[in-house]
């Protein structure tokens, strides 16, 4: 079963945001079986998106359609869509009803504007979205379904979640798709074909492998298509295990989460406690971590410790220290993560320091340089990195090489 | 004159990672007068690649290719461009002897594999890649150009910044664009269509205006295009201010950056310093913050407190205060802003206390219910929130309601 996504608006061709939506949408069509063919952004523009819609109804099964539904004049997707299939205007009762209630909610006058949302192709069905004032539309033609859903992150989610892959999932029979996937660092993507080329070479058919390099870690993901679940999953397992035989030293975890979740679930397992003590970094390393549910177990807090005082107040680094060596130090970010498992009271301490840019380098230290150290009760292990002169790249090929040195002393100290 | 962004390979198309790249490209490219018409993501699969290729060729006059250029199996991109364009393959070596550089800089054997990396079509003409072994290739067909590069964002930037974007400019004869941006925050994207109305009515069929909504702020885009750039840039001003004068008391800025970066602009400005109390956004606003360069002048640190003993250790939380009201609590957030200030030595702070769930609820405070306090030396301001249940929503949502609130602290200081 194939689908494709349709996005519509001039924020992602000018650059005005990025479109985080597809990569969601995808993940969770892969997740029932759907495969997505291509996703696609294009203008507001009527006869191109008269046109796309055609290409994808040629090539796909299912068309989810996002953006474009706001009050304003330059949200043309509903007009396009009656367009496309021929379709007169009705106002939905329902919809209308969600509109009045949020206006209720928030206090606000509800506007012609606003009620003008309620108006929908008349061969639609409206599926009510319970988060925002545009509603959902879905249209069948040809044996063909499409979706359409406005362009907020959430609103769409909640659709999806709740309306749209329920539906479709009952709607269609799915062949199964099962991914594993295979976390490894400190590791290059040649280096890594080399070695596993021998199981790589007699895989079925059915079952496919792709490297997903990123910021040191390298992820090795097998995709098997077919009708047995079970069977199919047994086979990715056979395949997995003989990868991680040839590999597994660099391998982190043999599930798809992010490197930081490998650690939290390890730390938690064996009942550990873990802070932080960033300065270039900036809280960066901080956010990965409480990003996930559950954190709290593991995770106390830290220091964002961005001006030398409170590098001192918070952490206790020494002035002399500072005065001395300089913040970007061996000697600056021992002490900071020390005084981090010292001060916040926990088992493991993260700490980095470096010159994230693009000002503020030195001949000896240029841009990019960055001291990392981790450290538990016993051991401190400090390492000095040299990045590129991008901002942005150096924090977060900071943040990848702290979580990646922590993940080593956990190991050792197995 | 107009450009497609074709990215190549499964990760987008099931969702393993979101497409950083084409925002950055489109906005790098509208920025020298180069409109994006569409941005396409295919698989590795050659029939839909030659198919995408052919379609982009009669669309846009430059086609960008991102992807499939790696060293293994499942990359194809550089085969499927030698067959569209009828080519054979020769040893480019001056990218073989970057690759060597490369392997000799991080002292690993270079195997045959990496070599191949120096293989292109025979008509191409090579463009140096100088941070990654995959060099780029730039290929001219009937007056239009295509240009083959690395998926690996940084190895991109480079190449855009350094070589791509100034062949292009030089080139080609480009149209001007003008794009002139005004964020504004606290108002309704419906409310300021009604505000604005007779101004966007009398708008000029070559200027066009934009609602760009995101997490309680609205973005207002007037683009002009035309011949001449002063004479555009002086019509849009007159536009924008009589936008600004129908809306003053909610635009935030006349500029296209973020609301961080336009608070860090203004306290900057007046020598004032910030610090922050972070528990459940858990250093996303540090590093929003921090990403920016310049930053240190203002911001000097803080905490990420999530665990109690931290709330009281770094930031002077009274335990009494968390016995009796709770971490989420008014009181709480309150005792955290004024410690941030008090402990961290700056003229103002933040503090954010949440639930961010999914877990953590209660009945009195449900997932979702959010303690923002902004402090300054004289002055504390407490409002609590009740966001969505979904955790990242939830994060990402206080910190713009928390850079809102200090925002409106800092104009009432003024």
């Amino acid at each position: 079963m194939l689908a494709e996504i349709i996005t519509i608006g001039d924020e992602i061709l000018i650059g005005q945001i990025v479109d985080t939506n597809s990569a969601w949408m995808a993940n969770q069509l892969n997740l029932i079986g759907v495969s997505v063919k291509q996703v696609t952004s294009v203008s507001d523009d009527e006869a191109h998106i008269l046109q796309t819609l055609k290409d994808a109804e040629q090539r796909a099964d299912i068309i989810l359609i996002t953006g474009g539904l706001g009050p304003t004049k330059d949200d043309i997707t509903k007009k396009t869509l009656a367009k496309y299939f021929g379709m007169g205007f009705r106002r939905d009762e329902a919809a209308l009803e969600m509109v009045r209630q949020i206006f209720e909610k928030y206090k606000r006058p509800l506007i012609d504007i606003n009620m003008q949302q309620a108006d929908v192709p008349d061969g639609c069905e409206v599926i009510v979205n319970r988060n925002g004032t545009a509603p959902c539309m879905w249209f069948e033609q040809n044996d063909k379904i499409f979706v359409s859903m406005p362009g907020v992150p959430y609103e769409m989610m909640y659709l999806m979640d709740d309306e749209i892959l329920p539906r479709i999932k009952s709607r269609l029979k799915l062949p199964s798709i099962i991914h594993k996937t295979i976390l490894t660092a400190n590791i290059g993507e040649s280096f890594l074909a080399k070695e596993i080329e021998e199981v790589e070479d007699r895989l079925p058919a059915h079952i496919k492998l792709a490297y997903l390099p990123k910021l040191g870690q390298v992820r090795l993901r097998l995709s098997a298509k077919g009708e047995d679940e079970l069977t199919l999953r047994a086979e990715v397992e056979v395949y997995a295990k003989a990868i991680i035989a040839k590999v597994d030293k660099f391998v982190v975890i043999d599930e798809d989460i992010p490197l930081e979740k490998a650690i939290l679930n390890v730390m938690k397992e064996r009942g550990l406690t873990l802070s932080t003590a960033e300065s270039c970094t900036g809280g960066y390393i901080a956010h990965l971590i409480t990003q996930h549910p559950g954190c709290s177990s593991v995770y106390w807090g830290g220091a964002v410790a961005y001006a030398y005082e409170l590098k001192a107040s918070i952490l206790g680094v020494n002035e002399k220290t500072l005065a001395t060596f300089g913040a970007v130090s061996e000697e600056t970010v021992t002490e900071m993560a020390e005084g981090a498992v010292k001060h916040f009271k926990t088992d493991y301490a993260i700490a980095v320091s470096g010159i994230a840019g693009p000002d503020g380098g030195t001949e000896d230290k240029p841009v990019g340089t960055v001291w990392i150290a981790v450290s538990s009760k016993h051991k401190t292990v400090a390492k000095v990195f040299n990045f590129s002169n991008k901002r942005i790249q150096n924090i977060e090929r900071s943040a990848s090489a702290a979580l990646n040195l922590l993940l080593n002393l956990l190991k050792e100290d197995l």
